[in-house]
């Protein structure tokens, strides 16, 4: 892969997928928005909703990356504790944000009773993440980006935070597929592309479906011409097994 | 939770997940087994195919869980790395399994290429986990039991398994949802019903739909009677909300 991208994490605060409750549907998301930005997502995890849990992972990710991306745990009940573990994390007070406050305060009247009022609680020096379905905000603190575990909510606020971050070469990728092949026939000479185009994260994927398997071979990187040149060369180990070298990935 | 459960992760060697190319499928079908034979998913982590950054995770990870359970990386390809990487985590050379290696060799005759072998190494003293679907097998090592990536093989690999592990008194979860509740109505409510039953993990999820948003309380852990008892007040908190307390989970 290319050097001088920006890495990021992504930190799931999720009893949820841990309990196999819910299928997560933010890694997806956020991994290809953070490739179209330039960013290389190079971790995620997934802990419980336990304090200790959730403040080691912020500071390993955070010191690790540059910048880390949590969801979830940031609502009005008892589960809800990544505001406080993240001002735990970097040794900040957990304080009335009084912006976030007063527009909670005049949304909600008599209904923004003490359970609501954490959700206006973040370290201090925190800077809201605007959030358009559901009002109450996330927030930035160093490069810690705390969001919803909601999908559309958490898609909301990593859109209107997405033009805070910093921009690198946008990541792409390019495939190609052919039906029929064996992985461990075109091994040796996928292999020596990876070598060649050592820039490149080049991975190859078996697939199994109605219409036969096959491998598609997928490349990575920040460099248009080499992505082509690594595709064509992989399309043409496809061909000489006698079958065609279909660009993209197979519909699955 | 309840103590006395055995502890496990899941590590994703997944450089497809992280670029956002594949949706995992992988951690829902663990998530749900592993709660049924009594094991706490404690922790996810997906790193992408780099020895060093596999070697880590698998360390860290077989230290403080009781089982880990990898997936992705035991192909024939040069980005299939996670044999040696698990052998050089254990300090243990990466050698021929004889009976796998002779079952290859008799399966795949003169197709038995150098790619293909790599298939066949493990680490000193692994011991083969079952392939119903593919045939190359996985393996378990001490703590570490390391599956294929494509779910249908991984999950027969698992089914095998499955029967080798310890098991614990199955984690159970029961669900109660209610139409038009909002979290922060009956936050402080369920916060009570968390501190009564502490043994329990009591979640509060939030769903939004085109008939209406509302509120899921579930709860999770071993002991049928809390489960029941926690999720009736539950159910009561809801009503008392003037709102029809429905058992389960929503439709989502």
């Amino acid at each position: 892969m290319s050097d001088g991208n920006p890495t990021a994490a992504i930190l799931i605060i999720g009893n949820e997928i841990l309990s196999g409750r819910t299928q997560d549907a933010n890694v997806q998301f956020l991994a290809r928005r953070l490739a179209a930005i330039g960013h290389r997502l190079e971790e995620v995890r997934v802990v419980p909703d336990v304090p200790e849990r959730i403040i080691r992972a912020v500071n390993e990710l955070r010191a690790s990356y540059d910048n880390v991306f949590t969801t979830g745990g940031i609502g009005p009940t008892h589960d809800d504790i990544t505001n406080e573990c993240v001002a735990a994390a970097f040794g900040l007070p957990l304080e009335k944000h009084p912006a976030t406050w007063n527009m909670l305060a005049n949304r909600l009247g008599e209904n923004f009773n003490a359970s609501r009022q954490r959700m206006a609680m973040m370290p201090r020096g925190a800077k809201p993440i605007k959030n358009e379905i559901s009002i109450a905000p996330g927030f930035s603190i160093g490069n810690v980006h705390v969001m919803a575990g909601v999908p559309n909510i958490m898609q909301s606020m990593f859109l209107s935070l997405v033009t805070e971050l910093n921009h690198g070469a946008p990541i792409l990728m390019r495939a190609v597929h052919g039906v029929g092949v064996r992985e461990g026939s075109i091994a040796a000479g996928l292999g020596a592309i990876q070598q060649k185009y050592s820039t490149l994260d080049l991975g190859s994927y078996p697939f199994y479906g109605a219409n036969g398997g096959g491998v598609a071979i997928v490349a990575k990187g920040t460099d248009p011409e080499a992505l082509e040149a690594a595709i064509r060369e992989a399309g043409a180990l496809i061909a000489a097994q006698g079958v065609t070298a279909i660009p993209g990935e197979q519909a699955s």
